[in-house]
């Protein structure tokens, strides 16, 4: 590790103490000013993202929008101090289980988090976005690896995210970026850094959760890689809805279909009528993809999809490429039996990170439940489309069960992407939508930057303010006061 | 894998959904069956577990209460709810990030869990234990890879239980037994298998780690490896705790030293008076070791610890051994100063399983932070032993901290052994103490088991229970209404 490598990684160790200790009322604070300062330099940084994403001025508005509120959010959670889940049992000499000392737990911040940005939300999943909002409230120093897609927004947003958490005074050290590929393996090799988090490709995010686990301390790597988030129509849905078709191609579409939640499969029933698939593509217009690598990639996987065997082609799109290899997309959309899709599942299971999607047609609605246990086993969402009658006589049971077991996230109606950032979101499921079950989008996503400490018998003056008696930062604590059967507790302090 | 293991596993993954449909009452009823069949049978389960591990009847009596207690402490947990983390987002079109469709939050199992039990535990860490307890009380399907030092108690112990889940109407599946390390081995890779938990050695918890970050489909490993548990004395606690060395000695040698917890190290200033250990330590009566392996590894060690250059033995010990190859030891105690610790660091670091400690001697309590963060930087337990008059005038606060980013567990005087069951316990601290930093004993093991799934904007009827609007189950639900500012909502129904 060369010397300026180290030295980052230095002053995010020694950041990790006095930060810890800040109080989460000041951390909030210093969340807000952040969020006050992206909002104020919003015209300045969507003008650069929309030079090197290419993404749209009204995307990337909204996007700044999300990114600064959820700061805010963050800030808020903290505050509230639920987070902590602060747990207090008073000593009993008569508890079950044998005497009981005074045990008070709180959660604490797990030290330096190394955050690799994402390409396709370059304010929400980059250098000020989820994963860094969480790690800040946390109390953990961040270290960000930026993201090459977008390098002159992350550099200007990196200066715009310093000098406001100086302003609010916070410690030196607690906010840094790093580019480069090696500069990121290295520092997730580091004994100093004791999280990592990540959004992008399978691929990649194999690779770093392999190095996270295989170091001599292993760390917690939080990584939300791929997802094709299927979706499934009845015929009940279909007679039922007429914007249907108009939904998924919005979804699909959007952002170029560069987004983690975008539905890359649709089942619908043989025989019932869609629309016109070919019209409405058609009327979406060319969207340029986030940079070459990403539009090189996107080509060759269209290319395969176009080429299986057994596929119909209901809107072939087009991709264009100029001068710079910047490549400019429409939407494909194919079709294929559930025969098919089994047979070629090599082929046409693989996620296509660009506006393409595979229409399913199935002949039996009883086989969905097995064809999502067998063929997308982890996914980030899965979304039903069924009509009120449909819902209610519950023959969709199993179907919910086996997209519940399989998703982080389950839709009734509506579409995956567009993930709201909330208390009860969860933006994660099982492998390979997440290395972990965690979430990474709503204020869930905190925990993973916590960890449990408990302290025994501990004079007032030592414990840490959640824990205490006189509970300065008027948090919701769970009190076990003895002489109760066992240790559950109470809640008390939630204001 | 042979037709019989991969029956197992297919067992408990049919198991997973019925499982997880149970009704918290439900398993907690189950979970009460199965501590009144272990209190039932304890006459009989002691004496197998006497023979089989050399422990004494009055520890292994206290063991079996607290593994029945602990059952119906995760009963009463899940009645209660708040393990599920309910958060209900009502929809809002005037949200600050966008409209807000309705989203619901729970946690759900993970699927079949596959349990390692310990050597040292024959009750509370092993088929019965808590791993056991927290798996079955999320609503997992649980395979138990018994510890070949206990084998006939781990047989009859696993009949008990799965009769008296049986006779409580659990579904078939739901908790099974294997014996063996490539059955273990085998299973751990196999994909129907969702997490693992284990207790034992930093040498083989690593390598089952690094098979379950390595499959296809990594899963979430939590072991509980090792962890020396150093202990500080400061000079008036020397002064003002006569039975200091006593309590020490306790902790030491207690169960042959064979706890996760016991202390390793003990710093006392530089010619502090302890008293005389190595009187003290001779009335201590020899103990067996668990089996001849761990014996047979003790012996190695303390030769190790005591050839080490600038080592004085306060207390050498013995170990003898039998024709059976059991080994029989009584405590061995050894000081040196801080230098030579430091310098001999390799031999001197290894946890040391069995009745030896080191007693460091130091010059200078302003180097003990320094010394905690370099040389002990990942234990379950940090154990402080100051007078009152120390801890209250802040001169401590420095090494408090370091023994909080160190450890899971910080106590102030006692010792770390004899761990309580309860709410606020944590059992994990920061590598190698655990392979992630969740608690293996109390209530909070049971979030381990346990992974978010989201509902956006389902019908009441398809909510799983917690979610929905009348509560049938009357958990607490965290709920964010309309119109407020942020998503983390107020709590409700908590009773």
């Amino acid at each position: 590790m060369d010397a300026a490598l180290d030295q980052i990684a230095a002053r995010a160790a020694a950041a990790a103490r006095p930060f810890a200790q800040t109080t989460p009322r000041a951390r909030a604070a210093a969340l807000v000013a952040v969020a006050d300062a992206l909002d104020q330099n919003a015209a300045e940084l969507i003008a650069i993202a929309i030079r090197e994403t290419g993404l749209t001025e009204p995307r990337l508005t909204g996007e700044v929008r999300r990114t600064s509120n959820q700061l805010r959010l963050f800030a808020e959670v903290i505050v509230d101090g639920a987070y902590l889940d602060a747990r207090i049992d008073d000593a009993d000499p008569e508890y079950v289980i044998g005497p009981r000392p005074d045990v008070r737990r709180v959660l604490e911040p797990v030290g330096p988090v190394l955050n690799f940005a994402a390409s396709n939300f370059p304010f929400a999943f980059s250098v000020a976005g989820g994963d860094s909002a969480a790690a800040l409230a946390a109390g953990c120093p961040l270290i960000v690896k930026t993201h090459s897609g977008h390098p002159e927004l992350s550099r200007r947003t990196g200066e715009i995210v310093a000098a406001a958490l100086a302003g609010a005074g916070m410690p030196d050290g607690v906010f840094q970026v790093v580019a480069g590929q090696q500069a990121g393996v290295e520092l997730l090799k580091d004994d100093r850094i004791r999280a990592g988090a990540f959004t992008g490709s399978t691929h990649v995010g194999r690779l770093l959760a392999d190095i996270a686990a295989s170091r001599p301390r292993p760390i917690p790597f939080f990584g939300e890689l791929g997802s094709v988030n299927p979706a499934y129509a009845t015929a009940g849905a279909i007679a039922a809805e007429p914007d249907l078709l108009q939904g998924f191609l919005g979804s699909v579409a959007g952002s170029a279909g560069q987004l983690c939640t975008k539905p890359g499969f649709l089942f619908v029933p043989q025989g019932a009528e869609l629309g016109p698939v070919g019209e409405a593509a058609a009327t979406v217009p060319e969207h340029r993809l986030l940079n070459p690598g990403i539009g090189r990639a996107f080509e060759e996987r269209r290319g395969a999809v176009l080429a299986a065997p057994g596929v119909t082609v209901l809107a072939e799109g087009e991709v264009r490429v100029d001068d710079a290899q910047q490549r400019f997309a429409t939407p494909t959309v194919v079709e294929v039996d559930l025969a098919t899709l089994r047979e070629h599942r090599d082929d046409l299971l693989e996620e296509s990170f660009g506006p393409l999607s595979i229409i399913v047609r199935y002949a039996d609605a009883d086989e969905l439940p097995a064809v999502q246990r067998d063929l997308f086993p982890g996914n980030l969402t899965s979304t039903l489309h069924a009509s009120e009658a449909e819902l209610a006589d519950g023959r969709l049971a199993d179907l919910v069960d086996a997209l519940a077991e399989t998703s982080g996230r389950v839709l009734f109606g509506g579409w995956p992407t567009g993930v709201s950032v909330t208390g009860a979101m969860q933006h994660g499921g099982p492998y390979p939508a997440t290395t972990t079950d965690a979430t990474s989008v709503g204020t869930a996503a905190i925990t993973r930057f916590l960890r449990g400490v408990a302290y025994q018998s501990a004079p007032q003056s030592l414990l840490p303010a959640p824990l205490r008696d006189d509970n300065p930062w008027g948090v919701p604590q769970r009190r076990s006061t003895a002489g109760r059967s066992a240790g559950w507790g109470t809640l008390t302090g939630h204001h």
